[in-house]
């Protein structure tokens, strides 16, 4: 077992909440309540598994990732008792562009980096790629994120700017999925 | 099933029968007669089974990917009866660095694609990424090639230049294994 693969498990049981699920684009997932985040791959009873690897970075320069490594903090934070959990499949047309036309568009003309960069380090965030795993993934990418309940309208501005920006034309399916747990 | 998934198993069933096999750096793997190229996820008796998906370009400019898809041809052609299988694994330091510092590397100061280049459309190549697949895997990339058996000089050459390249630096296991097919 890769030891950087995770497995999102919907269904009745976990530590996590559903408090709202939303097709944003295309296909919407079926309605949970509550979602378990595993590390490995899941065989436990779900209406649906999503499966990816954290892995290294495909966009950011060295200036950039410098930035992000030195603000950005880990999930399971005790005041982090919201999450989202967003999983975005991007179009044929996206994986035809070459590396730099991608990076164009993800900062050039998106900035992507740069409105992430914006909400942290009160917005925790872990990237996992499913395009290149074995099994077939009905998303490319699964983005988790944590914070706490006060950031949770920024955390809607975050997402609204990434929706408006050039990069989202080549999203064709995206959920989005909100969870609360107990304060521990 | 991802249907971008191909396994290589090394047995002493398949069509390509092995005519050299040599560990060119770290760990050998264990020696095998055949091996056979499965579309999907094998479940066949053998030795050793490597996986790997194929992908979107990571460092090719568009000057460079139109070269390529102008000249470069496809697998299965009649002449090619011998081929390679080249699995290798970089580094953690190869994958800490920023894209365009691959990309220097890569291209900049090892000129990976233009030593390619100058073997098209003789040898064939198709690559396979093992990094980020479910599975545990041993190594990072599955080079495959095919080419007539004329070419097999002008294929060690091609191999001889990308191993003294900076970019070689960063590999820490490489296997090299010949093969040959009857002809059909």
């Amino acid at each position: 077992m890769n030891n950087r693969l995770f497995t999102f498990a919907g269904g009745n049981v976990g530590p996590w909440e559903v408090t709202s699920q939303l097709a944003v684009v295309g296909e919407a997932l079926k309605n949970v309540s509550r979602v378990n985040l595993i590390a490995g791959s899941a065989s436990i009873l779900s209406d649906w598994e999503l499966r990816g690897v954290t892995s290294n970075e495909r966009y950011v320069t060295r200036m950039e990732k410098s930035k992000l490594v030195s603000i950005q903090e880990g999930l399971g934070r005790d005041s982090s008792t919201c999450a989202a959990l967003i999983p975005i499949r991007k179009t044929p047309e996206w994986w035809a562009l070459t590396q730099e036309e991608r990076r164009e568009i993800f900062e050039g003309t998106s900035t992507h980096i740069q409105i992430g960069l914006k909400y942290l380090p009160g917005v925790a965030r872990r990237l996992h790629h499913c395009r290149d795993i074995g099994t077939k993934e009905p998303f490319d990418f699964l983005t988790w994120f944590e914070f706490a309940p006060d950031l949770c309208s920024a955390f809607d501005e975050l997402v609204a700017s990434l929706r408006a920006t050039e990069e989202w034309n080549y999203i064709d399916r995206e959920v989005d999925i909100r969870l609360e747990r107990n304060p521990t």
